[in-house]
């Protein structure tokens, strides 16, 4: 089971593959896509589709799981921010992708356990989960990492079962 | 000179696309594009970005003018909006367009002259403006074809004096 998550972004947009086999949880592949803030939009919209659509090409995950974007910071990232999650979903979807959307407090009560959780704490919670010696840098990876883990969290008990054989 | 125009929508996409030679505007192509909202969001912005992507290739627009998308109305609805504008810029940009966002005010005052018109009076002045003998239906056709002939309107002086020639 090749999970892929997505923290979309239009100036950096996350993104982790986490894969599960059994009891084991490994990143497979985690980065940030970053698009140049001089270029027209449309241009930095190209850009990531061709950008996610080659990377779920390699990767060919199962499913691919994206934050769900919320209005209450700023009206203005948020339209950015929607548009770039527009762009991932149909890029998910035309790789054949199974997709799936999770809120942020979703994220964080599946991977530090209550909806509250700061970016340290889901920081240190990814590392844990993942087994890995070092925090996973840059942020927006690790953010995405852990969207791919609130998704294996959420796979319904059989399907668990099912993978783990 | 051909402008494509975009209403951009989840369910109904607008588009049209509007040739202007000399002091002759002519609609080439207006229609909507539709998806089912039976289907999951990423599947219907993949479709769209197929359509899209699909008529672009066939009309080799020079422009594609969009209209932008503002959130005073509903917020659920706007999300979708927002998804499938950010699909339609990357559908444009990887046709090698240049394209162009004009507020639903720009729009209302290039075609009907006040940015308070209502959409029988838009209706109205797309038909006019096309030398149309009917309206054109169905309205988001109408909408779009708006937005290319507000497009129309904005470019400079300049570039309409060689458009003519």
């Amino acid at each position: 089971m090749l999970v892929m998550g997505i923290d979309p972004g239009l100036s950096r947009c996350g993104y982790g593959v986490v894969r599960q086999k059994g009891r084991v949880t490994e990143a497979v592949a985690a980065g940030v896509i970053r698009t140049d803030k001089d270029d027209a939009t449309p241009q930095r919209l190209y850009e990531l589709q061709i950008e996610l659509a080659d990377l779920m090409d390699s990767c060919q995950p199962n499913a691919v799981a994206i934050e769900q974007v919320l209005f209450q910071v700023n009206v203005r990232t948020a339209m950015g921010v929607g548009q770039a999650s527009g762009v991932a979903m149909a890029a998910a979807a035309g790789a054949g992708a199974e997709v799936f959307e999770y809120s942020p407090t979703q994220i964080k009560k599946a991977v530090a356990g209550w909806g509250n959780a700061d970016k340290d704490q889901m920081g240190r919670m990814v590392q844990t989960l993942l087994g890995l010696n070092h925090p996973l840098k840059p942020v927006d990876a690790a953010d995405a990492v852990a969207v791919a883990l609130c998704h294996l969290a959420h796979r319904p008990a059989a399907s668990r079962i099912q993978a783990a054989t």
